[in-house]
């Protein structure tokens, strides 16, 4: 194991900046003393964009793949047009480093308020495929703004993007007791890419035969996520499905400041990039009121994917810990947050 | 007004044909005297496909052309293979109908159970595009089963398609007393087809000064579901995103045992369809559990289609008075509970 980090840091856009100081904050107090932690900051995002244009050059980008891992806050902003940031830097980073695996973790953590009624016992991760389906960009429009317009949208999936993702996730059911692996899709719909995911689900199954299977079309999985959230485990699915999804996860789960995730490439041929699943917020951004929580989740799945697997699981029960025993009555500011957590790893 | 209503039933399989007897039974309750109601059962489904292979001929698409309406059950069972019936019978329908307003009420009732803490007070409407998005068939494989496959799926989007369901959407927002739209998307990662289905919908909001707008990315709006429903008037989306937010919707509103849905041509080119959001549940099947009561609301969707106003509204009030009333303790039977509402009626 490498006794050293060298971590690339994107603060992004709106309260991206606030929570990723936090996330740093909390890096710095667990590491071991001879673990050197390195960083180096990268200015992206809507500001840089409005400045000059970029979005995410190919210099930054070939010097982004030097660094062991990449820390983001969030991208995002309304000044700048929908999807220009989202497709030109945050996709952007996922697909040139093929992060295949999109991993998010949910969880209820004691004494966090969840919409649900009867907190239900909540701990499953979604293994969310990160390189294809409807997000590849593919598609385009026919005499646009016209009233004859065609606007078309590709998913694309392949036997290589889904047999991978969908191994990723038996292996990380084999690893967790329940041993359970749901995969949603919608596959009586969308025959095509539908019969590819159920045809290797099923293959790759029968070298599992110790983990249990399940499959739910995505609009069913939506209601078992607020009615029996508990019978899930591990679930594997597609990009967009795995979008929203995740979203709802972490509503359920106590929000969505609370949702860490990490866009892995196991292979390691590419550094995997660790972000809150919340976005940039910019309505309460500068004023202190972002939880940074799940930054410091995100941090801890870095670690786990850096070897670090003991500070990891410091970090998530510093969190299990100081959600437990905080004082419902007076809201923490970011800074405090990440200050109570610091301390506590 | 026809004092006539020439009605197909498609029962369907699994739980489809319990409720439609229910839908039925309340329908005859509640047309007054001089209505003359005639219906034609379509064998269509599970069991004709097994005998005969056809999942809807020619011959019965066009007979059931020349109904007014018509009244289905539930579509699908695990018998068959998962997309020959949806596509080949049910989305032929809406497709071969051009049932481009999907209709999904959403509403709270009194007295039953959300999973949600709180019981917020959730009153809503979806109307879902029916007719294009990556509901129309278009995609294929490439040297499928093999590892070297490619699966496609392509969401069509027209101009033509999109306009008239949020001309329809618009329409139903002014008509109600919060007159708000909100439209949902993702037009920061699908950029094509975001940008004609917000273009569209900010031309045509021009025109409808009296309703307030707002846009929500489909992720964003499964947290808003669960965490502030209240805050949704009328909701216009793209026939997957409809598909999966109507589900959660119905989980929120106390099950998809109450959720109707009307598959509507607004135009009168073709008879609309009127059916439970609920599938067939064949794990129920044949023991008198099924809850008839989203059928029994599908047949007031369908009367005030058909301009019977004053009988749809008795339905609705009789569910709500029924569900009011209903004694917590003792589950009733499909058709203790269809009896009770033609009474009411
Ligand atoms: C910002 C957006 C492109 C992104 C996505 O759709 O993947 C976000 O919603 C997420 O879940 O990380
Ligand atoms: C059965 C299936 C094809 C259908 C759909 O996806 O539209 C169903 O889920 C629905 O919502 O009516």
């Amino acid at each position: 194991m490498s006794r050293s980090i060298d971590l690339a840091v994107i603060p992004g856009d709106g309260i991206g900046q606030e929570v990723v100081v936090q996330g740093l904050k909390v890096l710095n107090a667990v590491l071991p003393q001879d673990v050197k932690l390195e960083t180096k900051e990268y200015d992206l995002g809507a500001q840089r964009w409005h400045r000059t244009g970029d979005t995410l050059p190919d210099a930054e980008l070939e010097a982004l793949k030097n660094h062991d891992a990449l820390l983001l806050g969030a991208i995002g902003d309304p000044s700048v047009p929908s999807g220009v940031l989202e497709r030109g830097l945050l996709l952007k980073l996922r697909f040139a480093f093929d992060h295949f695996i999109n991993l998010r973790p949910s969880k209820l953590f004691p004494n966090t308020a969840t919409p649900l009624a009867g907190r239900p016992d909540i701990d499953f991760v979604v293994v969310r495929e990160g390189t294809e389906g409807p997000y590849t960009g593919n598609g385009g429009s026919l005499r646009t703004g016209t009233p004859a317009e065609v606007a078309t949208e590709v998913s694309v999936n392949t036997a290589y993007g889904v047999e991978r993702v969908v191994r990723d996730a038996f292996e990380r059911a084999a690893a967790r007791p329940r041993k359970k692996l749901t995969l949603v899709h919608k596959n009586n719909v969308l025959v095509y890419a539908g019969h590819l995911w159920k045809n290797t689900f099923d293959k790759v199954a029968a070298e599992y035969p110790q983990v249990s299977t399940d499959y739910l079309h995505v609009d069913a999985a939506t209601i078992f996520f607020v009615t029996q959230p508990e019978r899930f485990d591990v679930i594997v699915t597609d990009n967009l499905f795995g979008d929203i999804l995740t979203d709802l996860a972490a509503a359920v789960t106590g929000g969505i400041g609370l949702a860490a995730s990490g866009n892995i490439n196991p292979t390691g041929a590419f550094p995997s990039m660790f972000e809150p699943v919340h976005g940039s917020a910019p309505d309460i951004a500068g004023q202190g009121k972002a939880d940074p929580t799940a930054t410091i989740l995100s941090v801890a799945l870095l670690l786990r994917h850096l070897g670090y697997d003991t500070e990891a699981t410091r970090i998530e029960d510093a969190v299990s810990a100081d959600l437990a025993e905080r004082d419902g009555g007076t809201a923490r500011t970011t800074d405090e947050i990440g200050d109570a957590l610091a301390v506590r790893v």
